[in-house]
């Protein structure tokens, strides 16, 4: 085991869920001020030390099935193959657990909802580096095969970290999965994979490696613990007592599904009653789903109205693709009618919204809690 | 108008739900013996007399923006182009509408829930056609068209049935969409759609348009009664003297979001307390997705346990490619425990489920309803 001596510096303003391993989200206010999340606040999810790699020699191989194994630096991907400008939203499967926990205590680092950033990413494709190694002589094969990532970063619970997709979603050429190298115009921050990482859009932030150090083609998906014993959805009555039976049957997560939280106001956030008032958030859809709709009610969920959508990109942004990036909303109320129960959900553009009762959806990981956002707002009293 | 006067023999077991136009689903025990739906139990859903056309003589048009229009006999599709076999189920965006207008009245054709089936669809893909028409050199533009259908017949609320789907879909490799010109290895019945329709998988029925005239690529969606008018979600609390404000801003209905139905016990059927029974049903979800998991209650909804699933295919569907297609599921119960409330949700693999509250997505066409299915079972006496 790597030792936490040598872990990078970071902003102080983001609220650490847990030390060793790193784990922190910026203030959900700060997080929905930006619609590309700069590196220094996007969310920092490790499952280890954050390993020190030196970028002009360590190399990624590129292995398993193919006919024509690889080995590459950060240099010959960034030269031997095109660029793809990629902006995409990561979400941790993690993502509002807390709220999972208080209705039964969950297992697992305590998110609040800002475990979801987004960033403008830049690498090759993993297609084009699949291409390079023979994948097309596989071609008959590609529905069954697996492509598995491992991280340098060495964890208590397996040898490096690591996950894997289908090969197909790795091979679509509008899937946009990439070798990304850079973030946001800069090289990778240490926190966030350098010098090299799996960015795979539109699937849960657990599939996107960091620290890679090799791309596998399987005939299976990845054995690796975080694969195979974790981010898994479990039924509500599974326990630690009974999870054994149910490792095997349950698939492991890949795509996200349609989710979404209020950055304003916060939980118990009291409002002076009949003032104008501006509720924000945010929502996202895997897949490259895009959000379609966001409701908001302000009476528990009883009556809803629609909130106004929009991606907030500046002017060298507004060529990006983004297909992959979540959606803000805000939803003005003239006159707030504190105290009430401010309810929100999403609806993706497959007509998939989310679940009304957490109950029914809790999980004992506590992953993938997209339960209707329910913010309690007393009345603040007049002074 | 054409007239009524003209329409097809149809097997007599079908549930006719409206004459004029003929609107007809299987028994639901019927449905759920077939994992390919046998033709004449296919559910019907016409909006006009069935047209009489020549098979051949009829031609359909490919036109719009391609720069090089067509126009093709059914013979000229069978002969110029591969033909792709593609097993996919179709569901109205109505089934199960008849459960949302038992929370308040909507307007539409009353389903119960077989609106759904599944067939073995053959002919050219719409790629290869879009592709001879010269769709290649417009490229850059792909992300921005649409593919508009329009059929031969003519409905009381507009010219030809219409609509349309992003042209992306149209030229996915990977996305099957056909001009279908058989259905279960015969030649398409004249109630879905002889000479040619297009089946476009994992998205709406009522885009995949039957009696197939025209093939439109456009650079705006159809501007089609069934595209602009219908087979839209509203929220619940749009009624028809406030729907106005809301046609322009609702989009269009594409992919199906996770659904599931139970086909025995049917609602108030009696089952003797402590006997065995076997629970039964479908599930789907739209785009391609799987259904990873379908649960299912016995105490409206407490306690979950994990049905069966399984892809029912003879010795000469194996080989088919079962992307689109539902699942059946079924759930042994040893001791049935009546008088009970059966609750049923499905899962699809990008964890999307379906809501718990069929108040909370009612809306006034009907459409969508992919609530909880909720079957009471009443205790039978003993004699």
């Amino acid at each position: 085991m790597a030792s936490y001596n040598n872990e990078p510096a970071r902003n102080p303003n983001m609220t650490i869920n847990c030390k060793e391993p790193f784990n922190a989200e910026p203030p959900t206010t700060v997080l929905r001020e930006h619609f590309v999340t700069p590196n220094d606040q996007f969310y920092i999810r490790n499952h280890a030390p954050v390993p020190s790699l030196d970028g002009r020699t360590h190399r990624v191989t590129v292995d398993g099935l193919v006919p024509r194994p690889l080995e590459l630096t950060a240099e010959q991907l960034r030269t031997w193959f095109p660029q793809a400008t990629v902006m995409a939203t990561l979400m941790c499967a993690g993502n509002r657990r807390t709220e999972m926990s208080a209705i039964k205590q969950v297992r697992g680092v305590v998110w609040g909802h800002a475990a979801v950033s987004n960033a403008i990413w830049r690498g090759p494709r993993l297609r084009d580096v699949l291409l390079m190694a023979g994948i097309e002589k596989l071609e008959s094969r590609w529905e069954d095969l697996h492509v598995d990532f491992e991280g340098v970063d060495v964890c208590k619970e397996d040898r490096g970290y690591g996950s894997s997709i289908p090969l197909l979603k790795a091979l679509d050429p509008r899937g946009d999965a990439i070798v990304a190298l850079e973030m946001n115009g800069s090289e990778l921050p240490r926190d966030h994979g350098y010098p090299m990482r799996i960015v795979v859009p539109g699937v849960v932030g657990a599939r996107s490696v960091k620290w890679l150090k090799s791309i596998s083609v399987l005939g299976h998906e990845s054995t690796n613990y975080f694969q195979k014993r974790d981010y898994k959805l479990f039924l509500p009555h599974v326990d630690w007592d009974t999870i054994d039976d149910w490792w095997e049957k349950s698939p492991s997560i890949q795509e996200i599904p349609v989710q979404a939280a209020a950055t304003r106001p916060q939980q118990g956030e009291a409002i002076t009653p009949g003032t104008p008032y501006t509720i924000k958030g945010y929502a996202l859809s895997g897949g490259g789903r895009k959000i379609i709709r966001v409701d908001v009610s302000l009476d528990g969920g009883k009556r809803w109205d629609v909130a106004r959508l929009f991606t907030k990109v500046n002017e060298n942004q507004t060529k990006a693709n983004t297909k992959w990036s979540w959606e803000f909303w805000e939803f003005p109320v003239k006159a707030f009618p504190a105290p009430c129960e401010v309810v929100v959900r999403a609806w993706d553009d497959a007509s998939n919204t989310m679940p009304d009762d957490i109950s029914s959806i809790w999980n004992l990981r506590g992953v993938l809690n997209n339960s209707w956002v329910r913010i309690k707002v007393p009345a603040k009293a007049k002074i």
